[in-house]
């Protein structure tokens, strides 16, 4: 008898309250990247991904998340973060910035808007002047900076590790 | 004077003592998944990745992991598994099985071999039997399950939470 044998189709943790996570994503170059945060944001019982520029899904990389997470595109991201800050969510940045914090060190709050920078530019200044708070992702080696969706990832487990019931 | 300005070549946080963590991977099928692990591994600083299979790195996405995380070929993986159990690592599964460990949950041992399986199949019984731990990362939506280079990341993530100087 093996101490661990795989679970297949393992039922999923419940949330107690929806998800009020929501990711917003600066334009993004690489559809494979976009696609990656779909599938992460999907699995995570994340609702909306709000995404700018030229976007397209590769549903063989989004899987389900495509159907199961709502995909909201904008022409531009400083209007729409004004509008989030309206709605009441804390605009929190995923960026290398003065008075960044580090990731693990910061407490969400319950509704957050997670705004993710380009590959390339990072978050752009009209949008870091928004920001209520900017988490970064420490890092001890080359090449010293994260792939956009991978710390995307690490940022939204971070989230649900510290709201594991929504 | 903006409160958040970027910081370029900002440099990266110090070990202390240098990582124990070593990352073992299954057969992947898609090369993207691999390089991305390595980029990931890099950026934490984790100095040697294990691959098995057919191994070709991507430098477009693995970056400088591609030439600063030492990448050892094996042809099967149990073997040098066992080599790694007698040169004193825990080894410890990422997957969803039965007596499997939240990944918050777990306190990792500081010399941990993080063992990750294949994006169908898993990790073969063959490696399940002689795994010490196993950790899973929760879901709580669909498609139920990350993709393996994300879920590697965020174990990587969560081992340097809990040892951020190394």
């Amino acid at each position: 008898m093996l101490k661990f044998t795989h679970i297949r189709q393992k039922p999923p943790q419940k949330l107690t309250t929806k998800r009020q996570l929501l990711i917003a994503c600066s334009p993004l170059r690489t559809h494979a990247n976009l696609s990656t945060i779909i599938r992460t944001a999907g699995c995570c019982g994340v609702r909306e991904v709000m995404a700018t520029g030229h976007v397209r899904l590769i549903e063989r990389i989004a899987r389900d998340g495509a159907t199961h997470v709502t995909l909201t595109v904008k022409s531009s991201l400083p209007p729409a973060l004004r509008k989030l800050k309206r709605d009441g969510y804390t605009l929190v940045g995923l960026e290398q910035t003065t008075n960044s914090t580090p990731l693990s060190d910061y407490a969400f709050p319950a509704k957050t808007a997670l705004i993710v920078g380009a590959e390339r530019e990072g978050l752009s200044d009209a949008c870091l002047e928004l920001l209520d708070a900017v988490v970064e992702i420490p890092v001890w080696g080359m090449p010293f900076s994260h792939n956009v969706a991978t710390a995307t990832s690490m940022a939204i487990y971070e989230y649900c590790r510290q709201f594991p019931d929504g």
